[in-house]
């Protein structure tokens, strides 16, 4: 048996290990960087159990290559995610860690249901 | 020895082949597809020979799944694309033909070059 | 504060989110589609956590197109994947139900570590 | 009107910007290099037009993360193609070239069409 908790955990590492893949090696640049950020969120609401997104790509390493961009690389991606299995939340998050883009868990918390009576 | 025409050509198709692989695959609705259309036209224009580029989704493939929504298909692409190398301009194409996606170059131009004197 | 139990199903749903959004889109065939699960399961097999990974291609959606090939999309992926963090141990899936690629908790053990005399 | 020639320059990019960004990101290590060479080889070749298709990825630029493994980065790619329309071959690659991933055209020909008597 698994709980809405364990639940809300795996939805959460499906968006971030799906967003990861699916965008990295976008050209990108400063200018640009705003578009892919609210073309990722607006992509990860879309799907089941997700409460909330925010990305952020960090654009201090988007390094002109000669042709004048970058490429959207793993260590840019600086995400928050919450997602909600029937009353429990997880909060996750994917950022650069000693080197390595790391997907953790922030933390979950259960919300109290409505008390019948 | 190749031309800048045929080299123009190589140029579309290479942009024409990475954001349909890029893109497919990801979460998409009628609201959110106006944003990745402007991520894929800010993302193509940043790269070398590219002078102008439209993508346009066709929406009324975005049937929803049992969550609500669609992801990006290669029947759901019309793109057009001029880029130029020197003074020859090729303008490519991407949208679907006979229920295949189907990549192909409209026309190619040259245009005179500033005569010297 | 997490468990290994909640950190093996994190990692589970990572790797499938992942190779989901990494693959989907490759042009494949029934010919070459055992190319694809080695390769998939090779590059699953790296990352951290996972212990085991076997992936089924249904080769019975793999129709042609006009050009005599198809391409992976979600419906074909028959994933399991078992992650282990300390003494927890998550078996998870990624498989059609209903018509839509569905990623679920199969079930999650712990085993009982070596005593301390 | 353009040449089968301006096509086959067509197809050989076509496919190689769509490799590129099929597998960039891909979770990668000296032993399972090949498996990735081997499934990219056996997707290429599946494609319209396409005679011939060699992969090579350099393992010198696997170096590995703290989880021990690597992600499959353009310049790791070394990429030979063959297309062919009509009578007119092009062959292109892409290489490092001054740390960019490089796109180009080796060369093209046409062999002679068999004579009518």
């Amino acid at each position: 048996m698994t709980t809405d908790r364990e639940r809300a955990v795996f939805e959460a590492a499906i968006k971030l290990g799906a967003l990861y893949h699916q965008w990295v090696g976008t050209p990108i640049s400063r200018q640009s960087a705003g578009s892919v950020e609210t073309a990722i969120e607006k992509a990860v609401i879309l799907q089941p159990f997700v409460e909330e997104i925010t990305v952020n790509l960090d654009r201090s390493l988007m390094t002109e290559n000669r042709f004048g961009y970058s490429e959207l690389s793993g260590l840019m991606f600086n995400v928050e995610i919450v997602t909600r299995v029937g009353f429990s939340y997880c909060h996750a998050r994917l950022a650069p860690e000693k080197g390595y883009p790391f997907m953790s868990i922030v933390e979950c918390n259960e919300i109290p249901g409505i008390p019948c009576h």
